[in-house]
């Protein structure tokens, strides 16, 4: 068949808006429909070139959400009609990494998602000449229909609105997930979130339904405050307007009566910059503080610190996905949402048509969208 | 009183056994009589001036074992010929550490103690001509008699041998409470060890207890090899004669067929040496390695390594005192060890009487002892 989709051709280059082919499914593969998609940091770190294992021409776009239309042999827990979450983080509950039970890092088919190919090492999208497009992320959601493995397919009700769940799929799922299932943070707890964008924003609200005491917003911009404190934040540092060093500022803010030392109960990297990395780190308690990684380091960039600081009991961590089994978790937080449990519409601050997908990285550029979503 | 200890009188110079003044124990504080003491890295550590908070004259050693011979005012736990361990991490009960639960860290008397003082802020100590000598980690055992806070002393049957139970009170509960306190270390679990001195031992020792399934020991020297087999080594790296990588080389020994991906469920680094830190948690398994430094690191040496390696689920920790809770669990490990559960014995390669104390040190320097001890 034929879709419409936005694209990269390459790096550095406006996305182009095109119609493509599309193979039917294979064997264990599905057909879906997407009727929405983010624009989220990765695609963009992708579509620059700075993602040193970015493929071109792709078919970008990993935060969708759809109808199944067809499935390909083998398919056994879904059917045409289904509403989906695509999943950049499989769930194939047979791998190793499955059934570890300790992670969600299912391990099936990551080669060749990492290599932009179906499981059976070749592409379903091609440009009109033949030539073959690569998959992204395994999900390719900036065209109208993408082929994807069963296995990394949610399968969510019909009821929840595509263009607010396709944002489940990546940023409130990683931004909640970290605090549930990685950091597993308790009620009473005081926590730090730095870089108050799409993921922030997403953590401070997994922070108030963990019903932590203190949530406190750490960024650059002081715009961000009011976002902030929209979803549960409790206190906002501006590194730049602090006397002395953001670290000192976070445990001179947990200090209590009881508790001369300070420092946060659990950390949340959202920036993606090293150094921040490294204050989420410091800033958290002696004896027990987690500083867990979320955001995404440029290319050869390293985290480091003193060993003292994990001596004395500090512990760091990161999360991919949050830490959600994606087939499993993903359908319990669009019912969440459903419920009104989490909230994403404010979060969504731009609609728009395929067409002008272009934009969506402008307004991520400018610093003026909290999510972009296309609507197809 | 007078008691008899060995001395550092400064940084690099040998101790010098001398009559020392002692006064009486204060309000909290118990005197003690020091019936054995370990000779310890650390010791040597502070004693070389690497120690950037080493404090002279001292009286070092913190690995002791004894008899209370009286109580100060206000001590309700112990009373005159109780058998008791001193606790360079004490447990007071009651501080916000002690109280969380979540750290073994007891910050009650931690500013003095780091600062060679007891509680009140003064020495117990003096040298005849009234010069006060500094306390060493809360504990100064290389004196015949020292003066300790009641919250810094383990209570322990009366019928464990002294010169051998001393032993607890540093690397056999440093150990085996990294593997479980720490790294909460499962049956069938697969570990490796960084450095197979004391320490090194001892983690072994704590998986075999724990029921890990294959325990590497990793060590530049090919004596070590015997040594960790008697102590439940499964297999044995020297770094020296892998080809390739010492990460890659354990990636590959703990891949399965099931498991293509490969690598450490936990892994324990007991040099020191922060390039070592680094490969000890890049060897251990995406999705789910626990990576726990135990070593301690020269002044201003720092960690460092791609946060990729934290997103892809693997955990940096670290631990003192085996994150054991000092009253609480060091009297435990004394009844593991009368219950021959715990080998100590045959890691004591040397003892010999305080005049000869200098003698332990020159055995660390050659690496011909994995623990001495001095008995008085
Ligand atoms: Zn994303
Ligand atoms: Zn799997
Ligand atoms: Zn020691
Ligand atoms: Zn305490």
């Amino acid at each position: 068949m034929r879709t419409r989709a936005a694209v990269a051709v390459a790096a550095g280059k406006p996305l182009e808006i095109m119609e493509v082919n599309l193979d039917a499914p294979k064997w264990g593969e599905v057909l879906v429909e997407i009727k929405a998609t983010g624009i989220c940091h990765t695609d963009e770190f992708t579509l620059s070139g700075a993602d040193p294992e970015g493929l071109f021409p792709a078919i970008l776009g990993h935060e969708g959400a759809g109808v199944v239309i067809e499935c390909g042999p083998g398919v056994t827990t879904l059917k045409p009609g289904d509403h989906v979450i695509p999943l950049y983080t499989p769930e194939c509950r047979q791998c190793p990494s499955c059934l570890s039970q300790k992670t969600n890092l299912c391990t099936a088919i990551r080669s060749t998602q990492g290599q932009g190919l179906m499981p059976d090492g070749t592409t379903r999208f091609s440009m009109l000449d033949g030539t073959p497009i690569y998959h992204y992320m395994g999900c390719s959601t900036f065209a109208n229909h993408t082929v994807m493995p069963e296995i990394a397919l949610a399968k969510v009700r019909p009821d929840a609105p595509f263009d607010k769940i396709c944002y489940i799929g990546c940023g409130v799922t990683t931004g909640i997930g970290a605090v549930i299932n990685t950091a597993k943070v308790e009620i009473g707890a005081k926590a730090v979130v730095f870089g108050l964008g799409g993921i922030g924003l997403n953590v401070i609200q997994g922070l108030k339904m963990a019903g932590a005491d203190m949530i406190i917003g750490v960024d650059l911009n002081n715009d961000k405050k009011e976002w902030g404190e929209k979803f549960g934040m409790t206190h906002f540092i501006n590194p730049k307007e602090v006397e002395g060093s953001v670290v000192q500022a976070i445990v001179n803010l947990t200090k209590t009566e009881a508790d001369q030392i300070g420092g946060a109960d659990y950390s949340f990297d959202c920036t993606g910059n090293v150094k921040v990395m490294r204050d989420a780190l410091e800033c958290t308690h002696r004896g027990w503080g987690v500083s867990v990684v979320i955001g995404v380091a440029p290319a050869g960039a390293e985290i480091s610190t003193r060993p003292f600081q994990l001596v004395t009991g500090r512990v760091w961590k990161g999360t991919a996905f949050g830490g959600a089994r994606g087939r499993t978790d993903v359908p319990k937080i669009v019912d969440w949402y459903m419920d009104g449990k989490v909230e994403i519409d404010s979060m969504i601050t731009h609609t728009m048509p395929l067409e002008r997908i272009n934009e969506a990285f402008d307004l991520m550029h400018k610093g003026e969208s909290i999510r972009s979503v296309v609507i197809y």
